[in-house]
């Protein structure tokens, strides 16, 4: 019977048991490197643009970028602020993952994108806030760095875990970065 | 009334337009360090806990922390073991991606994760298998690399290739770390 | 009738709405390292020969494999002039993400890799392309570099961005690589 019910309701699935498109995007945003964070934020506000319910998790590496350019140090401890020492936050301070050569790899990587009128990523976080990406945070991250809610930009979404990233992951295109 | 005017453009989407959640996740883990091959647990530990089906294949570099702590040098020819010794397996040789440091990187990120209560690899693996997460290695990259199942650590499934994972993958969640 | 039967065989399929595997593979490929371009070419040419519907995306580092061999220098000015001489491109100029030693552990890979009878990249490509994988170069990335079609292999698809990538990820598994 329910099956009759469910063709009644359905029948298009019997007939072209088609895969239904994903309108989510998810990100879990890893790394925190220019040539990484680029990507994360050009897909991320790309899939806004077309419509599409995007999340950025933010973790590890990945959430470096969130510090405001104005903190120069974060952490508790001595072993925190050593982290961030050694791994300046804030999108001003990114590093590519490779040719990186003591900054002149990103400070080219940026004259170039520059030239081709490409977005920063300061300027692109700035369209994912407007577009309404949601930023979130990995709680578990912050409290292993010692970063607290004062030390990241503003607009941010609540800090969340893996089991709110895997949720929203369920029906969406999910990229790790 | 919009539903009648959007039946008519496309009734299929009126009628099932909802994405069916997936109830499967498929990690690819394709790197072996300390901050890959955490979130890869993470992720994966989390997944089967919300009774997801999950299954991480563990593929190229990802393949040395599944490596026996108590075996030193792996392969059959000067190659292959050399590789084993500039990169040694097992959860507790676990080098990070960046800020390495000699190994003082790993230690400062294993004390900070203790102090926080967050497992470590070989806790989260332990953990993984109670979860009953299937640890498949990859068949093409243990000839490659001269591994033996006697070199690697018990309660993992039988290697598999490609295929296999990209099977898996069609209805899943689907990350490649 | 269709329908009856396949009702009659998995009945449940009604019952409990599955998710419809994916037949499209969406490969994102971000790096140019030996060791992430093998993966990407052995499951684009794996999803492929299983029949599904394959894309790979080439951005970023991604694009220099797909560089003709015998390219030695590419760009307009000296900033991408000077990328490329540090970063040579073709697929017979990768370089490993880590273990790299100055060219020593490319070889050594390339060397266990045809011991083994594991394809090359460049013999990879070639397959991918018999195979109708469709192998797209990123638009904005060429802009950057200052790469032209002449400068980039034969056999690939116009360029396009990123709202065509996520386009055909929305239906696909899609790996970011």
């Amino acid at each position: 019977m329910a099956t009759t019910e469910a063709t009644l309701e359905a029948p298009e699935q019997a007939l072209a048991p088609e895969h239904v498109p994903h309108d989510k995007l998810v990100i879990m945003a890893w790394s925190g490197d220019l040539d990484k964070i680029w990507p994360t934020f050009i897909l991320g506000t790309t899939g806004a643009a077309m419509g599409m319910e995007t999340t950025i998790f933010f973790t590890f590496w990945g959430l470096f970028p969130l510090v405001r350019n104005d903190v120069h140090i974060t952490g508790e401890n001595w072993m925190q602020k050593m982290m961030s020492m050694m791994n300046r936050g804030g999108t001003e301070h990114l590093k590519l993952g490779k040719m990186n050569f003591v900054g002149a790899g990103p400070a080219m990587m940026k004259k170039l994108a520059e030239e081709h009128h490409v977005a920063s990523p300061a300027e692109l976080l700035e369209v994912a806030r407007d577009l309404g990406v949601h930023l979130v945070p990995c709680q578990m991250t912050m409290d292993l760095l010692g970063l607290t809610k004062e030390d990241l930009i503003e607009g941010l979404e609540e800090p969340a875990g893996a089991t709110s990233a895997l949720l929203e992951a369920r029906d969406a295109v999910t990229l790790f970065i």
